[in-house]
């Protein structure tokens, strides 16, 4: 039985996903009623009649100005800028992981050999046409610590384990990972965990209990030559905490996709520090013909009435 | 049985691998008559005597002053510097390249993804605080050939269809390959396989039959966006040609790690291309822990009278 679902709105400030997702959605969907905006101001007609929104770079302000909101699903894989925000009794979706994880992982692995191959020393040689043999590293005698096991950590330390390396995971409950040599669970157990560290990579939601907990403390805890990696939310390290580290040379290198503030502002000084890599949150971005049909199948069951997947638990932030 | 064997001549310029290697083999082997040396005239007071020659470095004309040199064994899986002036009878091993793949295999890796995963560019953004959404590609989009599938080049096959890419193979025969998604199979079938690629990985060793085999007819059948990655030999690639479609734009971009003339002259054009990354040689460098337990091993099967493994066939060249 398909209960009648009134208007979807679909939101997305880069125009060209909006066009795929208009090509996607109006075929797979003919008898929905989909509206598409660029812009708060695009939007603004049809948020009192909406009961659906699919997207992202809304604000917590547009939901609430959204009477008939019953259902939002949120294209990439966080939602720590409209949980809070989210209308009682509307339900929260997100992009399955799964769906992002291919590009997440290879990102990662890309940072990770990035510095143990040597291609950027390579080419500071070839400047001054000087051949020198050096001798990369290899992945497989490095620990590299994944934090945050969730669908994408889970994947990045399949493969990571593939290479050969000692992978090493912590997350905040104690559920198994069979992917990872050795888990730390909660928050008492962070030091040990960054302290065995070559490699640290972060894949953390930001929530109320992850916001800031890779601090100065945990950060001095690093190798002196591990090379840190954050590819979930930037809000979960200490930006400041962070600088102090690698100008101190307690940690050799970081290279970020995330912040606090995106786009990273340019008066930041990690712009101008050469140990560390900044990305423009490129790093698993989502492409609509990737993630639509999600959402499809998600709507689907929503107007069906069976269970949605990738629910967001309100409490959890996740 | 035991029989018995007259000393070992052990050669490598490089003093920091002679001094492991010393360490390693006299351990291993203490009631052999080892000799080192790090250049020839070091190598001189043995040469008359010695019966067993294992290392790299070493030229074909020393070869041809040992009167009483039974087998040489190559550090390093390459022979084509010494093959031709190898003396009838003479048996000729090479490391087994399980031991150098997976280095190999990591260079492979990083060198597609320093173009796919965009560090490069991103360093670029960085220097002028320019925060630019770009997308990555992805492997799994990829057709890359690899050309050459011994030991190594399996390997790199193995590793690239985890990553999900669309795996094309090259050999000289048609033995099969489960690992590659299409094999082609000799030098007529050579342009067929080359324009397929978007990624075209070189793993072939040096001879009279891979000489110079990617020459400017080849390299045309190209895309125009392929990358071209040599860890093989240098001489399997007609260089002018190669430098000719980069400057013309019919090849995209082009990691070397090995070239005609070793080291790399200081006037030769490549250093200065910005679409060709140079690396000195540093692709899978053996490491003495790695590789001598093979001779140790080969040593004993020698002195059983026992079939050595990896022995060179010196028609084939390889």
């Amino acid at each position: 039985m398909t209960n009648s679902v009134g208007p979807i709105l679909v939101y997305s400030k880069i125009q060209g996903d909006l066009d795929k997702l208009k090509l996607l959605l109006t075929a797979a969907l003919p008898r929905a009623q989909i509206h598409f905006a660029a812009s708060d101001e695009e939007a603004a007609p049809y948020l009192s009649r909406a009961q659906v929104l699919y997207g992202w770079g809304f604000s917590g302000v547009l939901l609430r100005s959204m009477p008939n909101l019953r259902w939002v699903q949120k294209m990439g894989a966080g939602v720590e800028d409209i949980v809070e925000a989210l209308p009682r009794g509307v339900l929260l979706t997100r992009t399955d992981g799964r769906l992002i994880a291919p590009r997440m992982v290879e990102y990662v692995i890309a940072a990770i050999l990035d510095k143990t191959a040597g291609f950027p020393q390579a080419r500071e040689q070839q400047k001054q046409r000087l051949w020198k043999l050096y001798r990369p590293q290899t992945v497989s005698n490095l620990a590299i610590g994944v934090a945050g096991l969730g669908e994408i950590g889970t994947e990045i330390a399949r493969v990571l384990r593939f290479f050969g390396a000692r992978v090493l995971g912590w997350r905040r409950s104690v559920a198994a990972c069979e992917l990872v040599e050795q888990l730390y669970a909660g928050n008492e157990s962070l030091p040990g965990f960054v302290e065995q560290c070559d490699v640290l990579v972060l894949v953390l939601p930001l929530t109320k209990e992850t916001k800031g907990i890779f601090n100065a403390p945990i950060l001095q805890r690093l190798k002196k030559d591990a090379h840190l990696i954050n590819v979930g939310r930037g809000g979960v390290l200490d930006e400041q905490a962070l600088l102090a580290a690698v100008e101190d040379a307690r940690l050799a290198y970081a290279t970020l996709d995330v912040f606090e503030n995106e786009p990273l502002p340019p008066d930041h000084p990690f712009w101008r520090n050469e140990r560390i890599t900044i990305t423009p949150h490129a790093c698993g971005p989502l492409l609509p013909e990737d993630v639509a049909p999600h959402f499809i199948a998600n709507y689907a069951a929503f107007a069906e009435g069976r269970p949605l997947s990738n629910v967001i638990d309100v409490s959890r932030q996740y």
